[in-house]
């Protein structure tokens, strides 16, 4: 896994040995913060890479392949999503995309590791303004006990964290799958990232199962995100009566998108047919 | 570009340095044939790798990603395809996906490189038995050539060859779509691989362009192909009264396939925003 000096390339080596990467022109620096060893590179072709133990998070040019599938096929299939809470996304892409939806009040982003933040800000040409945004609240805190405890409700949640195998599994749990259920209005979304098709089809197919003993209905798609072993998985949960099948087109037009086309959102659903039948069975 | 000793890896490098790779155990052999360099490896986790050029051709494990759409959804689309022509495709796998269809009468496989054909026979298994089957007629031939000079006419023409930037260039001329546009009957389906969407992004709209000006219809899609930078983009010229949005479920239930689902053939039509704009331009 990780930097290989001589052929000066960031390969991220996936289960089976699988691996997606980069070649890089230098490694800018790496640093261990409370939570996790951060690397950034400066890449080849995609502008800097940010990788947090050893995973690729995102390179500026095309991490819009997945900030634009995790936020705006929910933002755009709720009927007026007003108040959003994100789990995580320290780098303020997801907020970013969040904020470009103009029926957004307030946006509260709940990252725990400060430093991400901080490396975006300074180093990242990715949040483009967001955290200064005055819709923006932004709080460096644990999402899991944050959602327990607010008093707030959320028309869509949105888990912007790292990958169902590591630190981030509580994130994946039936426990955090209620207190969001219980976070949400009447009508709200949930969506999380829920890794590789091909590679992470297990862990896919378990929080899918978690996830459906609680929310009212459960969606599962796929998008093919730059720098992941795409096609990288998305769940989604409905509390009350949401269709995600559609999305408000009007809404869409405004937004031009690079990536996620509501034009064809029913592509959305594009799934290795042994996968599906996993899920529909699960 | 290539096998690194070292870490034990096979990466393939795509422009702007974007790397998809496999750990190997070892590599079994290269041999310069008289078209291109092949290399042979045992990987890790995906079974036997086949690399042309430096170009991931397929791995044992996960090549129906690649051979299923590129062979069903025209196979499924036409009403009733019986004479199959192949150009390209020496390892076998398109030849087996399309034989697997009862309404076949004949299918013609015509390869460059006979080194291909032997490798397979000998050392993958991918073809499982295709190249004994008495409806398949195997020809070591240069596809250019035979198409122009072939006295048959088909129902299907599919295209399974290298990538649309090195030798196999001249299978994605005007001249040639011309020539395959000509072989096909009143009603025919030609379809081809493209290339990486995200990264042979000009090579798709050219290829697209070229076969706008030569077929009734031409539509594009998208898979996600284990092993190659995905999503892979295939392109699939109409002749004549057919429709490729539509596809007879009653043929393909038999199938029982893998990647391809029959049942969500609306979701091939996946494709990155930016990539439909410009090809609706093209």
């Amino acid at each position: 896994m990780g930097f290989n000096e001589r052929e000066r390339a960031f390969v991220e080596w996936y289960p089976r040995g699988y691996g997606v990467g980069f070649k890089v022109k230098r490694k800018l620096f790496e640093v261990q913060t409370e939570y996790q060893k951060l690397e950034l590179y400066e890449t080849e072709g995609f502008g800097k890479l940010l990788v947090l133990d050893g995973t690729v998070q995102l390179v500026e040019r095309g991490e819009e392949s997945y900030h634009e599938p995790l936020v705006h096929p929910v933002m755009l299939a709720h009927p007026n999503p007003r108040n959003v809470l994100i789990i995580g996304g320290g780098d303020g892409g997801t907020l970013r995309e969040v904020l470009r939806h103009e029926t957004v009040e307030k946006a509260t982003m709940v990252e725990i590791d400060e430093k991400v933040i901080e490396v975006s800000k300074l180093y990242l040409d990715v949040a483009k303004g967001a955290f200064e945004d005055p819709r923006a609240d932004v709080k460096v805190d644990d999402g899991v006990k944050y959602l327990k405890e607010t008093d707030e409700r959320f028309d869509v949640i949105i888990v912007d964290s790292t990958d169902p195998v590591g630190p981030a599994k509580l994130l994946f749990s039936e426990e955090f799958y209620r207190s969001a259920y219980e976070k949400l209005n009447g009508r709200g979304l949930y969506v999380t990232q829920a890794g590789s098709v091909y590679l992470f089809t297990n862990e896919l197919l378990d929080a899918y199962r978690a996830m459906k003993k609680v929310f009212d209905k459960v969606y599962y798609f796929s998008f093919p995100v730059i720098g992941y072993a795409s096609p990288w998985s998305f769940l989604v949960g409905v509390k009350g009566d949401v269709d995600f099948t559609k999305v408000k087109g009007e809404r869409a037009g405004k937004l031009k998108l690079h990536y996620y086309d509501p034009e064809r959102h029913e592509t959305l659903f594009q799934m290795p047919r042994y996968v599906r039948e996993l899920l529909e069975r699960a």
